[in-house]
C-alpha cells in the first residue's frame, strides 16, 4: 500500500520539466513511461498467463516445451516481427524421491531437495552419521577422515539484502559444497537452502561436480529444517551422541533433450544505428510455478518493447529474448550469442533476472561520449524513485557475454529484499508479485528504451574492466 | 524489535502503584509477574526442548508417547508435584502418500495434504473432473449430478482476524466440505487450505464423516496452488474445457493405540479453598512441529505454575495438564475431566490454546462475588498491555467441558494475526515463536495465577450461559 501511494506520487511529479521541453525524445519517453506506470496490463498478463497456463517449466524438458509454444503463440498475437525459436539440445537432469528423517537420537523427519547434477542414493536411502560444519571453508579444513562416508551438513547465515549482495558469498556451501564433500570422500552432503526465508520450502539451485569429484548425494534442507539440524547436532554433541540421517535422493538424467530460445524483434527505421537487445529467462526451476524467477522479468522486458512497438516504429531494432535453460546453464546465453553475433550490430544489452520488486536503482557502462544519453536516461527514471549506481552495468547471465566482449549495457537493479524468500524454491509463485511494482518496472524499462532507442547520438560502450 | 520496545516500556511502567501499596498479594503479583516479563526462560527452554527432541507428536503413534516421556522427565526435573501419565486409547489415522496434479488443459502439480480421517484413494490415485465451489453452501445447494463422480473444489477467503474469528465461518469448508461431497456423491474433495499465507504448505486438520456420508478422499490445498486451481478453473470453464484432476491420497487407520495426558501439580496450603487447572495440548499434528500449536500454550502454563511454586507455596493447588490427543478430539478432554470430577474442588480453569503472540485480552466468567478479583487481575494485566474484553470466558478444546458444568474460568487471549499463518501446516515450528511474546504470556499467566491462587476470598462462577 504504501509502495502504491509512492507510485501515485512519482507520477504525479513526472510532469513535463522546463529542461526536458527541449527535448522531444524525453517528452515521449517520459509520458510512455508515465502511461506504463499508470495502467500496463501486458506484463501481468504475461506473467499470470504463463505460470497459469504452464506452470513449472525445468529446462530441456516437454514443460519448458510447452512453454515455447506458449511464448510464440504470445508474442505473435502481441504484434513482435521475427518471432522465432532458437533451439538447442542439452542434458536433463530430473529429481526423483526426496526424504531426509534423523533416525537418532531425535527421530524425525526434515524437508530437503535435491540440488541440481546431485547423485542418487539407492532407492531406499542410504544412513550415515551427520557432521556438520559453519562454511565450505570449515569443511575444507577438516581432515578428510572426520568427512569420509558421512552425511555433511554445511550452514550460513545469508540475510536479505536490497541488493542481493549475499548470494554471492553464502551460496558457496550449494556451489562449492557438493564438490568439496565429494573429494573428502562424504556419504553425502545437505546445505542449509541458499534463501531468507523461514519457511518450509527449501531451495534447489544448479551445482556441477568439479574435476575429480565423483557426483554424491547433494540435497538442500529448508531453513527451519536446516536450524532444527543444528540444535539437534549441538544437543547430541554435547552429550557425546551421534547423529544419524538417513537420506533418500533418487534423481537421474534422462539423456539430452532439446531447450531453445524465443526471439521477437520490434523492427527499427535506421539499420544502421545498430540493435538493442533486452530480455530474461523463460525457463524455471521445478519446484514452483517461475513467477518471480523469470516469468516477470521475461514479462517486464517484453511489455517495455510491446509499448515502445505501440507508439511508433522506434530508430533502432529491439530484439527480446526470452533464454532458455539458464537455472542449469543449458546454452541458452552461448546459444544466442553464436547466432546473432553476426547479425546486425548489437550496440547495448539489458537483462531483467531478479524478481519484480521494483527498480531501485540504474548503472551503464557507457561510453564516455554517452554521458549526455547516461543523463537523459537518469533523469527520466528518477521520478520514479530510481538512483544511478556508480559501479559499472554488466548485465546477467544471459546477456552479459555481449558487455564482457565489449558491448554497452544499461542494469535496471530490482530490490531483493524479498528475492531470496522465494528464489528456486516451491514459494516462487504469482502471489508473490506486487502489479503495482511490476508497473513500475515496466515504467522503467520503457522509459529507458523510449531514449535508447531513439537516442541521435551514436550508442558507444565503456571500456571493458578486467574481472575482478 | 517494536514489540520488545512495548514490553520493555510495560515493564518500565509496572512500578508498584499507590494503589496496591495496601495489597500484598498483588505487589507480589506483581513483582513476579515483571520477573517473569524480563527473565522466563522456562517457557523457552520447554518448547525449544520438546520441538527439538521429540518434533512432530501427532495423537496415538509412538512420537506421542515419546513427547509424554518427554514431558515426564521436564516436569519432574522441574520439581513438580504428583507428575503422572493419563492414558487412554483411541484410534489412529496416519497419512500416506500425498499427491495432486492436473491432467488437462494445464498440466502441473499442485500442493495437497490429507485431512483427518479423509478416505483414501487405489495407491495410483484417482482421476476425475474438477468441479468448483465458493463455499459449503453453494455446494451443498448444487445438484447431485454436478457432483457425482467428480472431484469437487471448495475455496473461501478466510482473513487474519486478532482475535481468531475468521477460524469458525471459514473452516467450513475443512470441517463439512468432505460430508456434503461424499453425501453428494463425489469421488473425492479438495479445500483451500483453513489458513491466512501464501506459501506451498497446506494446513490439515480434523474432520469427521457424518451420518451416511462415505469416507471419501479429502485434502487440503496449499493456498498459492488453490488459487492457481481457480484461475485454471476460470480459464478453462471460459473456454469450455474441463479440468481434469489426478489425485493420490492413501491414508490409513493403524488401529486403537494408547495415548494420555500428562498432569503436574504445585500443591497447596489451603485444601479447601479448591483447586486451579491449567494447561495445553501435548500431541501435535504431525506435519510441522507443533511449536506454536500448541508446545507454546503448555510452556507457557508450565513456566507461570513454575513461578508461582519458586515464590512458596500457594494457597490454591495448581493443577496443570498437557493434554493428549486434542488435534483429533481424541478423548484426553473427557479423560481427565472423568478422573478428576470427584478428586477435590476445581474451582477455576483457564487453557492456553493460541500460539505465542502476545495476549491482548483476558475475559473471566468469575461470579458477581468476584468482581474484586476480576479487577484486580485486571489491573494487573493492563501494563502488559491487556485490555478486559466483554465476553464469558469458556477456556478451550480441552478445558471448556469444566467451565460448561458450572465452573469458573479466565481467558487470556492471544494476538492470532499470525496464527493461521502456521497452524497445521508444515510451517509450525519453533522459529515463528517470538521470544519477548512468549514471556509476556508467562507474566500474564503468573500475575493471574498469583492472584487467584492467593486470594483470601472463594472463587465463584458466574451462571452459565446457554449454548448459543
Amino acid at each position: 500500500m504504501k509502495m502504491l501511494i509512492l507510485l501515485a506520487a512519482a507520477a504525479a511529479l513526472s510532469f513535463p520539466s522546463l529542461a526536458f521541453a527541449q527535448a522531444p525524445v524525453a517528452d515521449r519517453a517520459a509520458a510512455l513511461r508515465d502511461a506504463a506506470l499508470a495502467g500496463d496490463s501486458v506484463a501481468w498478463d504475461f506473467v499470470e498467463g504463463l505460470t497459469t497456463e504452464v506452470g513449472q517449466r525445468q529446462a530441456g524438458t516437454e514443460a519448458e516445451a510447452r512453454a515455447r509454444d506458449w511464448a510464440v503463440r504470445r508474442l505473435t498475437a502481441l504484434g513482435f516481427a521475427n518471432v522465432r525459436i532458437e533451439p538447442f539440445e542439452m542434458p536433463v537432469w530430473v529429481r526423483g524421491e526426496e526424504r531426509a528423517e534423523i533416525v537418532s537420537p531425535f527421530p524425525q523427519r526434515l524437508v530437503v531437495t535435491a540440488l541440481g547434477n546431485s547423485g542418487a542414493t539407492p532407492p531406499r536411502g542410504i544412513e550415515a552419521e551427520v557432521v556438520g560444519f559453519d562454511s565450505v571453508a570449515a569443511l575444507q579444513a577438516a581432515p578428510d577422515a572426520a568427512v569420509r562416508g558421512r552425511i555433511v551438513f554445511v550452514t550460513h547465515n545469508m540475510q536479505a539484502n536490497q541488493d542481493g549482495s549475499g548470494y554471492g558469498p553464502f551460496g558457496a556451501p550449494r556451489r562449492q559444497g557438493p564438490t568439496v564433500a565429494s573429494r573428502k570422500g562424504a556419504a553425502a552432503i545437505v546445505v542449509r537452502s541458499i534463501g531468507t526465508d523461514h519457511h518450509r520450502n527449501p531451495h534447489t539451485g544448479a551445482q556441477a561436480f568439479g574435476e575429480g569429484a565423483r557426483p554424491i548425494p547433494a540435497g538442500a534442507l529448508a531453513i527451519p529444517d536446516a536450524e532444527q539440524l543444528q540444535r539437534i547436532l549441538a544437543r547430541a554433541n554435547a552429550q557425546g551422541r551421534p547423529v544419524r540421517m538417513r537420506l533418500v535422493l533418487t534423481p537421474r538424467y534422462t539423456g539430452r533433450h532439446q531447450s531453445g530460445n524465443v526471439v521477437a524483434e520490434v523492427p527499427g527505421t535506421d539499420p544502421g544505428a545498430g540493435v538493442i537487445v533486452i530480455g530474461g529467462h523463460l525457463d524455471s526451476w521445478d519446484l514452483g510455478t517461475g513467477a518471480v524467477d523469470n516469468a516477470a522479468g521475461v514479462a517486464i522486458t517484453v511489455a517495455a518493447a510491446h509499448r515502445i512497438m505501440q507508439a511508433g516504429r522506434p530508430r533502432r531494432t529491439i530484439r527480446v529474448v526470452l533464454f532458455g535453460a539458464e537455472e542449469v546453464g543449458g546454452g541458452g546465453s552461448e546459444t544466442h550469442f553464436n547466432l546473432n553475433r553476426g547479425a546486425g550490430n548489437v550496440v547495448l544489452v539489458g537483462e531483467s533476472d531478479f524478481g519484480a520488486d521494483r527498480v531501485w536503482r540504474v548503472e551503464f557502462s557507457l561510453g564516455a561520449a554517452n554521458a549526455a544519453l547516461g543523463d537523459r536516461i537518469a533523469a527520466l527514471l528518477a521520478p520514479l524513485g530510481i538512483v544511478r549506481g556508480r559501479d559499472a552495468a554488466g548485465a546477467g547471465a544471459d546477456l552479459g557475454i555481449w558487455r564482457r566482449l565489449g558491448v554497452a549495457a544499461i542494469d535496471l537493479n530490482q530490490d531483493g529484499t524479498r528475492y531470496f524468500d522465494y528464489h528456486h524454491s516451491p514459494d516462487d509463485t504469482l502471489d508473490k508479485i506486487d502489479p503495482a511494482q511490476l508497473r513500475q518496472n515496466v515504467a522503467a524499462w520503457t522509459a529507458m528504451l523510449a531514449a535508447a532507442a531513439d537516442a541521435p547520438e551514436p550508442i558507444v560502450a565503456a571500456p571493458v574492466q578486467p574481472a575482478r
